[in-house]
């Protein structure tokens, strides 16, 4: 299998996305909303396989990481103590001759809309999105939306600690929307300005951090190996220390081969112990970490894989895009993994006319159902059906022929080989729970 | 077994959930922010478990309702059609002599703060959040986080009608947050500004609405009760004529017994075609379905059973709180279904200082958790260890002693008789799998 050439790749999968209800854009009948973007019937059960997969690795499959879901709305001070109402920021500059307004490190000697050559005094803007909680609209009333989950989970640190009992070293997690007010958002659902992150900050002795910290690179980028994602399309880029925030101690990307260049799925920082210490001192609460064996205090380091959703999402769907020529004709298939795709299982009668097909082939996918994401389909000549199942990933077509009705057997055919097989409805549910071990990712 | 008197129920679960990280006050070591609250890591689970049931019912056990998952931000337009923008409001006033702010519904005669006896003109306060998104921090940037996610769905009916060649009548849902800028929230995590909704749409012809309606309310009275929910905890309340919006054609809520009274966790709405037809008036899009047979063209109607996550976890909690008196003292057990329980097994050692039995524990843990969150535990005495469990409604404690060793055997006990059995740690699984397909809700 080939996949597209990379310089229309990206339009391919767009198109796709919006054809087979992956991906729409936010209000489109209203002219849409700039970089907001809606999951459809199938983009939804991806992006939840997705969110799924990463729950069942890093929380319900290990003993030393605990899940948490904080509010989107916090406390005005987190973001003082984190330093984001001051630093969180990009530079812009007004236009004087057309006013319009750019970053101050986007617009080289010349106005981008008019060609001016004069501008206003650069001034911090802040990236947070900003409303107002409550009867009046001041500066009292003022609230962020948080523009990552990270730090609700600093400020649970003590609640978690407290009511789980747990001992260094032990991980909190969790998924969540966030937004920033990014001032060029783009590449399709990769930079938008409300997203969804999945955050693990795992809190371990100073000692142990740098050991800590390789570990869970090297366990993240497995990760994405594990559910599908083509190993050369991965690598990691570990933070020059200029681009480090000044509390890092280090950071590596984990980056992926997307149409529009290498870009960052997750990063995987050591944040010293910079956000406990921050939020002990603008709280006045004692966030320190007591060692019942050496009855020390200390402030733990954090270890932060912080993985974006939408970004993995995406990822998976460009990886996943395979076409390739059957007869004269270009098939489209996404090769997703079992956990990954969107649907399981698809089974069609050959003749929608024949009752005594449909009525079987309704009670085979009622039955799959109970154990699978399975669907039915009679809306078309099972060739078409066929290819449009294999352009949104299914992995197994199940056809109800003439034939099955006399010797109890239907056609089971695979989605990356074509391969069609007969099976005994009454084997049915084994010979599946078998292949889909041998593909299990 | 008993519930606990209806008095002081409420603080009972309330402490329950702040001792054992179900739920915390969000910001709680900056004094917390009104009305928010964090999910702590049992909390998490139980409203996993919540979300996934509904998803699994409404959507992947049937073949006529997909999902969808659209953005908090929209289009400002949006809420011009759907008349948030002009009707979603509250009537303030403000008391002219201590300057504070009123629901003019709720002052009486004098003020509550100051008895201040006159007061400013009412002025309609609109609930909806609002944000600014670019550069710009005026009008034209301005944009609502959304108040419900239905209209999300709306927007995009032509959409999924488009990519999944569904036919009438058919549902769309979702789950998401919102966003009500609550004069008066409170009642725990009953009525907050940020909340998560779990919504279906669901389109048919105005001829069938009324049996469609009926059929919904019906089935989702069922989802609670086979989750688990004491029945005679749950009524229907049909609205009364003039609770209904203008719009709507009826709607019955389904009530919890909460220990603050009957209150709603679903409405389930007729909504006629109100929806579409503004739509299709505000974006000048035709959002009119074609019947293929009749030829005709014209607006669904749309039955909307609308829920709130929040207040179904907080339901579940309620209803699963019981005390029971054993030799003297309390034991308090979350009755959760097997569907819902956040933890469905725990695995003690019985001396946690004998190396076989924690390793021996420690493997059946590991066995066990690739199909049922399990929990290890050894930082106590065994009785205080079940004790523990049931508190968070732990299905199965399963204790490894040094009889285990040799006559490779394990205690099991059921959380709610108490009664222990020995069990081959070789049959352990099959064990298990009955007793869960026994007690499946």
């Amino acid at each position: 299998m080939n996949k597209a050439s990379t310089s229309d790749l990206m339009e391919k999968v767009v198109s796709l996305c919006k054809r087979r209800g992956f991906i729409f854009q936010s209000s489109e009948i209203y002219g849409g909303l700039g970089s907001a973007w809606d999951y459809g019937p199938l983009g939804v059960e991806l992006k939840r396989n997705v969110k799924n997969a990463w729950w069942k690795s890093v929380i319900h499959g290990r003993d030393d990481v605990m899940g948490l879901d904080t509010s989107i709305l916090m406390h005005p001070e987190v973001w003082r103590a984190s330093g984001h109402t001051e630093n969180f920021t990009d530079i812009l500059v007004d236009c004087k001759k057309c006013k319009k307004r750019f970053r101050a490190d986007k617009i080289g000697n010349q106005c981008p809309n008019c060609g001016g050559k004069e501008f206003t005094e650069g001034r911090a803007f802040n990236l947070m999105l900003k409303t107002f909680l409550g009867a009046l609209e001041d500066e009292s009333a003022v609230c962020y939306l948080r523009p990552e989950t990270a730090q609700g989970i600093f400020v649970n640190f003590m609640n978690v600690l407290d009511t789980s009992r747990k001992r260094l070293p032990f991980g909190i997690a969790q998924i969540g929307k966030s937004f920033r007010n990014e001032i060029t958002p783009g590449n399709f659902t990769f930079r938008t300005r409300e997203f969804e992150q999945m955050e693990i900050e795992y809190f371990c002795r100073p000692q142990d951090a740098d050991a800590a910290h390789e570990k869970w690179i090297a366990d993240r980028f497995q990760w994405y190996v594990d559910l599908g994602m083509t190993k050369s399309n991965l690598r990691l880029r570990a933070h020059d220390i200029t681009e480090l925030a000044h509390y890092a101690k280090g950071c590596t990307d984990i980056e992926y081969n997307f149409p529009f260049g290498w870009s960052e799925l997750e990063g995987i920082a050591n944040r010293t112990d910079f956000d406990l210490k921050q939020h002990s001192q603008f709280s006045g609460k004692d966030l320190r970490y007591q060692d019942n064996l050496t009855n020390e205090k200390f402030f733990p380091y954090i270890i932060e894989p912080s993985g974006g959703v939408d970004r993995a999402t995406l990822a998976f769907l460009v990886d996943a895009y395979h076409e390739e020529q059957i007869e004269g004709e270009t098939r489209v298939v996404l090769r997703f993994s079992k956990e990954l795709a969107p649907t399981k299982i698809a089974v069609f009668p050959l003749l929608k006319k024949n009752a005594e097909l449909v009525t079987l082939a309704k009670k085979i996918k009622n039955e799959l159902s109970k154990e699978y994401v399975t669907v039915y389909d009679d809306t078309a000549a099972i060739g078409k059906l066929y290819r449009r199942q294999d352009e949104v990933g299914t992995f197994f077509c199940i056809t109800v022929d003439v034939q099955s009705l006399e010797d109890k057997q239907v056609t089971v055919r695979d989605r990356d080989t074509m391969k069609q097989e007969r099976v005994p409805v009454a084997g049915l549910k084994n010979y599946l729970a078998d292949q889909f071990l041998k593909n299990n990712s």
